[in-house]
């Protein structure tokens, strides 16, 4: 019998009438002939409650307990979505993940996950159940205590299960009905993708279209998943969202697919970094250690033993960079004369599989922005995209300009 | 090292302050040298809002689904305990009943535990751990899921631990501070016992005193388990609350340790039924058929072949009561020419140890009743109790008139 997955997040199973919603989703699945594995997320807002009282209970939680506390709200969900197809008449139980069993490392609070063996599922399939339904986001450990996988777990854990099952397909239910060639409240003439490759998906979960996470993209890639991500708030079309696959299932790549953005960005500058060897994992190893997520980094030339070292990182985390750095300086480990940030920037790409085979995007893309007479600060690239940062005041038009000059309003 | 168990229910652990103050209980006990198995309730209302979930979705539930989700508040309280101990460098860590495990038979909703091995907590108690905080109310069945006990659950978890690990008492704190020998709200007399034996205990708890569930009691007597019922929101006290144990402990027993009651008593008679073999039988087989839970039983002498049958049962079950025997009477099962209800009695009884002993209990009994000019309309005895049906209207004046009687103001 073909297998599908369907994962529902919080805002999906919020309520009692939410849940007999999506139900009827899966129930016409299995009209269709499919048995089904339902990955449920808590009922939204029950995972920050537990958090709440645990990081109020115990700022530096044991995370096994804190692991115990929050995966509750899977299995209160699990249990109803359970109930609700079985008042369809569908054959339907619920399966927590030391059931499965969902078999993690010992990483609490953000496991990965090792291995989902399928007979205790299969053998229950076999006897006539056709939906089993899966409290996401939490597992087991080898020492037998309950682990959860971190932010984005629900999506990780419908896609490992597709992976381990074999399924025909991943649809990941979320409250947009797919992914777009850019963000809709910036451009009205942004355009709903029916495929998109996994790589192109990575480089706009990365930048920070919130569809899907990252870790579960790397995940369907890696094991070909092809994920389908479409909204539990439309009415049911067997065409609906956007299909997330292998390259070679789209016939006919466009160069560009999408542009996406970060608002936050900021530009930080050391002058005159006394250039020798080691002075780069110096210095982002100092950043690292400070937990400063460092973005793009950009060296200048050298001149007379000098260069200027340029990096970008969220706004909120320029004054924690430019401590950490002060306190390499102190230490000795670097030297450079001053210390300029320009938190004032933002973050635009353009994203395409395509862009491995034709040449001039970036040419295609600074023209345009030249355009609109949008400065460049800092460039980046690599092999399926190009970012910019530029002035925050500027991000709408270049968004804009950029999704006008490759056309994507029309494409696909 | 010895062993207690503590027992904390729903309005105990109702927000993250009270667990904090009960977990400092638990605290002194640690430092009075015992190594300590705790056994929490869901936060007070939690599981009453997971049944009410339950019960929306699907108004004839599978039970095994059923106890997937209401078994979840336990798994909250178990972690932020153990998280609240290990703020107070105490070792402490959670356990769901399926790690420990806790095993039941297959009866969801109402399982009965079968075995508590005591391998994996003694191992951890070994490695230095010196509280174990278990989910109360769940368990695990052969087929692998989660169960749950049933009304009282929790109380019925704690003796069970205290009985397989050989606990030196199991102490059940709760919002009342003891059992008394009355309702303190009918007698201002009421005072409270030190100690109480099984067997009372028993019988007030299935008389309406509703300190201890008697599946519990029960449990504590097959094992001779010592029970303390105390107060959580009273201050520390190593002597507080009241002693469930054995006879034996208990040096002087009072003859009547204390007056129970139970308010919404219906008397039914059944008048001049056909008297032959079985038709005992035939009644109350109808009756317990249609969930009427009979108390007393009462035939009067045969006259001529037919008899008048009176039982009692709780008054809002009359209804259902008449409709079970006129049924049966339409069946020709039975055979009777009326049937009369008063639903305007109640049950006062009195218990005691003491009364195997001695005589005359009775007669003092019904003469205190006398002599507040209260009609006796059914009396039951058994070997350590003595109740009578009165008009409702006499209950407060009853329980103070016997509990003067007996002298249970001083007496102790």
């Amino acid at each position: 019998m073909p297998l599908l997955v369907m994962k529902f997040g919080g805002t999906s199973v919020a309520t009692l009438d939410r849940i007999r919603r999506v139900a009827k989703r899966v129930g016409r699945e299995v009209a269709n002939g499919y048995d089904v594995i339902v990955i449920v997320s808590a009922m939204a807002g029950k995972t920050n409650e537990l958090v709440g009282w645990v990081e109020e209970t115990s700022p530096l939680f044991d995370a096994r307990e804190y692991d115990a506390v929050v995966s509750s709200g899977e299995n209160v969900t699990a249990g109803l979505m359970a109930l609700t197809l079985q008042e369809m008449d569908i054959p339907a139980r619920s399966w927590q993940g030391w059931q499965v069993p969902l078999k993690t490392n010992s990483a609490h609070a953000s496991a990965r996950i090792e291995e989902i063996p399928t007979a205790n599922l299969n053998a229950k399939f076999a006897e006539g159940m056709k939906v089993a339904v899966v409290a996401g986001f939490q597992g087991i450990s080898p020492e037998g205590r309950i682990t959860t996988l971190g932010r984005g777990g629900s999506d990780t854990t419908a896609v490992a299960f597709a992976a381990a099952f074999g399924a025909e397909r991943c649809d990941i239910y979320t409250d947009v009905d797919g992914v777009y060639t850019t963000d809709p409240r910036i451009s009205t003439k942004a355009r709903k993708l029916e495929k998109i490759a996994f790589e192109e998906m990575l480089e706009l979960a990365s930048l920070g279209a919130k569809v899907l996470q990252t870790r579960s993209v790397e995940l369907a890639m890696r094991y070909n998943v092809r994920l389908r991500v479409l909204s539990s708030f439309e009415e049911y079309d067997p065409n609906a969202g956007t299909l997330v696959c292998s390259e070679e299932e789209i016939m006919e790549s466009n160069v560009v697919s999408g542009v996406a953005y970060s608002r936050d960005e900021a530009k930080v500058t050391l002058i005159s970094v006394a250039d020798r060897p080691g002075i780069a994992a110096a210095i982002f190893g100092a950043l690292s250690e400070a937990g400063v997520n460092v973005d793009m980094i950009i060296q200048n030339i050298s001149e007379e033993g000098r260069t200027d070292m340029t990096f970008s990182c969220p706004t909120n985390q320029v004054s924690r960079a430019k401590a950490a750095v002060e306190a390499a300086r102190e230490k000795t480990l670097i030297n450079f004369h001053g210390l300029v940030a320009d938190t004032e920037v933002c973050k635009v790409s353009v994203v395409g599989i395509g862009m491995r085979s034709h040449t001039g995007v970036a040419a295609q893309m600074f023209g345009a922005l030249s355009a609109e007479g949008i400065n460049i600060k800092v460039i980046t690239t690599s092999e399926i995209k190009i970012s910019v940062l530029i002035d925050r005041k500027y991000l709408e038009l270049a968004v804009q300009a950029l999704h006008d000059a490759f056309g994507l309003e029309n494409a696909g």
